[in-house]
């Protein structure tokens, strides 16, 4: 059975993607190039695609700088050493992001005949994204039945959020468990020219507390 | 105060702009380039959105032509001589297509501090699909109010779908009672090389039926 992946190319996408494989889905992988300052991702999640042998991988550009309001789709400076335990909304939330990637996961999903869907978010070491909620994912299942062909016809469109109630350290524990390179992926929100991590933004100490937590090293710092 | 409204050059979306204008609202008008088709009909949306007075005309290419599962969006053949009264969904019918469209309207009205959208969908003369039914815009606005920023801290977007319980026809008699000129609209799926609509399709058979039913010719056929 086919379920349609959201894969970044980061950490958090990797291992949901792998963790639809260890369920017993055929991968189709869709990497929505929005713009995103960080394109490295975006080669990133074309190696994770070949890594997890997926049966298609889809980069389907959509300009999201064209719309802005976003420290990751304008010129905003990335915000830098802030409390990533804070629960106000930051400024490289991107308006709608998770609702218009869902979109076009739905509809390659009704064409290619799968009816689940696999996004990495996360609700508890995430940085306060409104769209990362369980009770948007249940929202947006609703929607993907009344708002499709299939749905009418009876299908129920299933979001999965294996992550959503991990920590960071627990989806990078999962995630080893699985024997995934975390080297292969890329979290930071402003890579260095060299395209090393920041290490400052909130997708990298994220990432570090996460490490740090589950009590290994981050490959991609190693060497 | 600022709307969204999502502008494709034809016929209803061109009466759903107006009724906005009238309303009072000042228009943001947003053309997705999908791949459709038509591509004449993003030039009639560009005509239109000056005849508005729009305040922003955002043209955003999303090539839905690389998900696919859609006459307007691959190489199957557009139908013809259909029984547009049939409650079946077409081929024309493009996967998960308004959700798509409303998703990257919320993202933009978001940035641009809307809080209206409007949609010129109809449940009535129209070719059956999923996406136009009142319950499938309710629960977009659910899940707007959920999945973004400005819905956590307690705005609610409206969906605006002025059209939605009228006939064709009524579409058109209120049209023209605000003076539009619906020579500038395109509605044709399959236009001919030079243009012209094919007289034949789902769209071309639901407008002809209006503009028969509100008893005045279409301009578009005239000269």
């Amino acid at each position: 059975m086919r379920a349609i992946v959201l894969l970044s190319g980061g950490l958090d996408s990797y291992t949901a993607a792998a963790i639809a494989k260890v369920e017993g889905f055929t991968l189709c992988a869709l990497t929505v190039q929005y713009g995103q300052r960080h394109v490295r991702e975006v080669e990133a999640a074309r190696t994770i695609a070949r890594v997890l042998d997926v049966e298609r991988h889809l980069e389907l550009p959509v300009d999201l700088r064209a719309i802005g309001g976003s420290a990751l789709t304008s010129d905003t400076a990335v915000p830098r050493d802030r409390d990533v335990g804070s629960t106000e909304i930051p400024q490289t939330y991107v308006p709608a992001r998770n609702t218009i990637f869902l979109a076009l996961a739905l509809g390659w999903a009704e064409v290619l005949v799968a009816r689940d869907i696999f996004i990495g978010v996360n609700a508890l070491d995430y940085s306060g994204y409104p769209d990362c909620r369980p009770e948007f994912i249940r929202a947006f299942e609703s929607l993907a039945a009344l708002g499709t062909r299939a749905g009418v016809e009876g299908a129920r469109f299933r979001v999965h959020t294996p992550l959503i109630a991990l920590s960071k350290a627990g989806i990078i524990s999962r995630g080893l468990d699985l024997g995934l390179d975390y080297g292969l992926t890329l979290s930071c929100y402003d890579p260095r020219p060299n395209g090393r991590p920041c290490g400052r933004c909130d997708s990298c100490l994220l990432r570090a507390k996460g490490f740090r937590e589950a009590g290994v090293a981050d490959p991609l710092l190693l060497g």
